[in-house]
């Protein structure tokens, strides 16, 4: 059994990713740790697993790293990971890290975007960006994995099959995000309070000014060889659950639309989690509660574009269930052990 | 394995039956039979199931049989479970049907609220009512079960605790009960047309028309020893999962809250579905995606009335999930095997 | 043109108030006030007014009561009323305060359930209750008019017709309320947060704990002249706007369901407002956006008890509407002059 | 006053006209009709209407044509509007189509989309194309005004300011809307039902395949003065009202985003309906219930592009307020007239 700690369990990235390994056949959860709720019970904090006995403690670096094999922080970027990253480098242990701390891989980047000093800098050449489509290989060896956000999951598997192909304008890209609220957290705000945030809908951080910008670019330049420089547009769906992003790429000569799918499922071929769709669109509410991320690809002959639909759970693929299958990518376990979920539908 | 068959898969009560049986690791699925769909991949019924292989047949009663262990059928009243009872009886096979067929004990009473006549009225009284908290014993050696129905499993064991105790007033029973639309199927119909539902919020089918009323009454009565008429007014919530219940008796004398609570929690001491909650309130979110119910009791001094919230996930504990508790009893595998599922939270 | 102000425009009690002001015929807006928002374009606290040049100012109580005929004040109970009233009285003008603070005509019954004192315990016999549908012609010559709470006017109005019947048992009056999420307010909350309200639904303050119970008992009582207790159930639905009740009245001897019409058709005869329904139940989508109160009645033989559906908007006929209803009233107009509103449906 | 006949109103479109003209006060309602209601109260129709003693007739174009001054067809394309354009213009009143059948100015572009023949080619030459932002003047004259969809007016008024300038390249327009489900009409499909489309979100009709790409490129190409070719992308949100479309368009050269804000001031500057945002951005919820189309307008400098949001209530400034806004320029009345409505928030 893997020995799992759990930083920050009282967030909704948290607590989805405690729901996923309590049934993990090969995990015993035997930390969850919590500044804030120190010495209370976990169904004080969330009243749905009543009758559950754990508790969370205020864990320092040391006991975590002695306590578990694997440690994964949920926690706001630049506030957990870095107190805990040395130490369980230092036991020999694994850390998979939700937070934005070691996804980008220039200094200056993060600093930029984040504005924070980052105090590790020599380990962000060591953190493997745990999106396994891309990188299930480097994953297998990390000790550190930094795990993608949810919107970045779903923006860039939705291009990533095209970049190497040159009937393909990658100055052209745009991304049409739209997230459910769970993806902003349980903390209160005046927008997401349930009068404000019921039958509404709207973009925010529009233009440039949205933090996983340079995650997204980075992994698309690294694929297509260019600096990639995209739009990206996030909204606010009043649902909890659920990303799906709408991409839009330009290309340079007249194309076929059965091609371009042969692409994506070419590239998707061994992957368990990504369904390449041919019947239907994607739905967030068919990948509701699931580790699937659902694709679909559509050629605009008439505007001579290429269309991309792609779905995600945001709390499952887009977090927790992408932590679980790093995880077992990183223990040699098969890639889909503990994520075959039951689907929530209707 | 056992090898089990679901008819009627099409539903929402059969796909959910559906998703639980294919995690269930002493289950193997031989049999998915839709009239309407004969033929028809199950992913093409339902898209969030993309990928599956899986198709739908128009079995036969004796296919079945013959490829079931047992046989779960998720059809309307009066529809197939005739058809399929005296075969499956005939093969010395087990049958769990979710429909009112077996549900109720006299003749007379299914024949006046269904308005259909019964065709085999003396498997009434072989059949066991499918609610373990009240027939564990019997359930575990029953070949026929019939399963409750969602209002009635929320509503029966809200006052069941209760009713043979001489402090209460078996006359007074009212229950007013709030459902989520999933309950009322995937047929269309133009309350349940989304512009409609949403933001919307009524009663229907109240003052003792409602067809869930004769099957609480006799449960009830069969507890207490006497012939209780209770009133129970449906609601429906804009919501797709969950029933909340909350259920009004009054006493005869001064009573102790703290009482009346350990009485509750004295009746479900050995049931693990059953959560009687002392720090907050049912919340049909508390219970969404498990097979648990929720149960509050609170005492109003002044008005001398005790007051009862039950809450349960319909599809679930009001359905497939407690059709495969009874599947676990009838095979003599611990209760909740295969039922200790992932909540769906937030 | 009538002068009028609003004390607590940030509110949402406030707003719906101003939408209302803003395009009746013969009222004139001249003073909104707003403590914390001193200074602040409407369009600032709320950016669907963007456009207006509406600036909220933090009024002195002279100022209010030289700039306005009339002054609404929509602050919570204990808050502003008391500062206003006394001013306003002086300068011969009229108040019509939407808090609960003169809603109770006995101060010790309202000091028990607020937790405060009441500092102009005098001015609670000169107070008009502003139910319109009880109090038409005292609320015509009121200069104070204490408007209902919105669970209060939908539960008062489903039971009143019937007290003065002698077959009916007022000893068993239990009133099941559900409402949406307005009703709670603008105030950030976790339970009204919208990952944890959407898809939920749960009972609070129940068994005699919810402070509309004594203002409902006040008026049940008058109108009976017996002493009534009640059980009120309050719920939290997961829309925005509406309150529907369940009420449950048990009768002393059989009754015809088209009498118990008649004595509620008969009631509401001349009042604008109510809709005595007989073809379908009250819907609270049925009301939004409107000043009606849909109700209709059901005899449950059975059981031998009434059951009586209300339901209403509770920014409009539950607080706004009502108020301008009552000033209609005070200043000799129309009753439903400006409150002929575009209903919104779908 | 004028007399006003609605065809069509049991629909949305329609209903939501018959609340807009209802209290309009220069408006008479002389005729609703409805083939399928013929002989029904509206009351049987829309509960919500319960007290309102009018009753829809299958009325002849001849009897619409004496009885009304103007008369709305709020029905399917290919359906009504053809069968009373011709009476109306001998009787010399006025129409105003809410379909598409007039709004395409080229026969060959509407019946290859519309897939039907179009049988009165020679009236697409008079019709005036009812955006008043863009075609007021004509709008006074005209006799039959082709109303706009509800993605269209959402579309058309987002890019409509920058289309004249040189740094804009105009083939890279791509506007990717979102909807609510009342735009999708009352009639019960399988994808509005309320389990399946609550907790929803999806694409449809995506590249270059939805009805209303002719109709945005015609009036764009008609500013621009060039062959204009979009990619067009509506979503379906689980909301009821509201349209909201982020529009991107690439730009030729560094502009300041101040500029453009300016450009798009000044368009709008006389037309009381679009607020040009500067603090925060659209939601559909700011302009829920009323007639408002609110607009912004951001540069991404990194991507060299203009992103606009903006958002309308589809069932008012998308269908029957600019129905009734357009009626009030046909007859010389004031545009606003009775459409300052109350807006619907929280």
């Amino acid at each position: 059994m893997i020995k799992a700690g759990i930083v920050g369990v009282s967030g909704y990235g948290g607590i989805e990713l405690f729901h996923i390994l309590s049934s993990h056949p090969d995990v015993k959860i035997t930390a969850i740790k919590s500044k804030s709720y120190n010495g209370n019970k976990l169904s004080e904090i969330y009243p749905h697993l009543a009758g559950s006995k754990l508790e969370c403690r205020d864990y320092s670096a040391d006991e975590l790293a002695e306590n578990c094999d694997v440690v994964f922080t949920a926690v706001p970027h630049g506030e957990a990971s870095f107190e805990y990253v040395e130490k369980i480098k230092k036991y020999d242990k694994k850390i998979i890290d939700l937070s934005a701390d070691f996804r980008i891989h220039e200094k200056e980047v993060y600093e930029k975007w984040y504005k924070v000093k980052h105090p590790l800098p020599e380990l962000l050449k060591e953190a493997v960006y745990g999106l396994p489509e891309l990188h299930r290989e480097k994953i297998k060896s990390a000790w550190l994995v930094a795990n993608p956000g949810c919107y970045t999951t779903c923006s860039i598997l939705a291009s990533a099959p095209l970049l190497k192909e040159d009937f393909v304008d990658t100055d052209s890209i745009i991304i049409d995000a739209k997230s459910g609220t769970s993806g902003a957290g349980r903390k209160l705000k005046e927008n997401l309070h349930f009068s404000e945030m019921d039958e509404s809908f709207y973009a925010y951080n529009i233009a440039g000014t949205h933090r996983h910008t340079p995650e997204i670019e980075q992994e698309l330049s690294l694929i297509s060889g260019k600096d990639i420089v995209i739009s990206f547009s996030p909204h606010l769906l009043p649902v909890v659950r659920g990303i799906l992003a709408t991409t839009y790429i330009n290309v340079k000569k007249e194309i076929d639309e059965k091609n371009v799918l042969e692409i994506f499922k070419n590239f998707y071929n061994t992957h368990p989690f990504v369904r390449v769709l041919e019947d239907h669109l994607p739905n967030i509410k068919y990948v509701s509660g699931t580790n699937f991320m659902d694709i679909a690809v559509k050629y605009d002959a008439r505007a001579k574009r290429i269309i991309i639909i792609s779905a995600l759970d945001n709390l499952i693929k887009g977090a927790g269930g992408q932590a679980v299958q790093n995880m077992n990518l990183m223990f040699g376990l098969p890639e889909d052990r503990g994520l075959r979920l039951k689907p929530v539908y209707p």
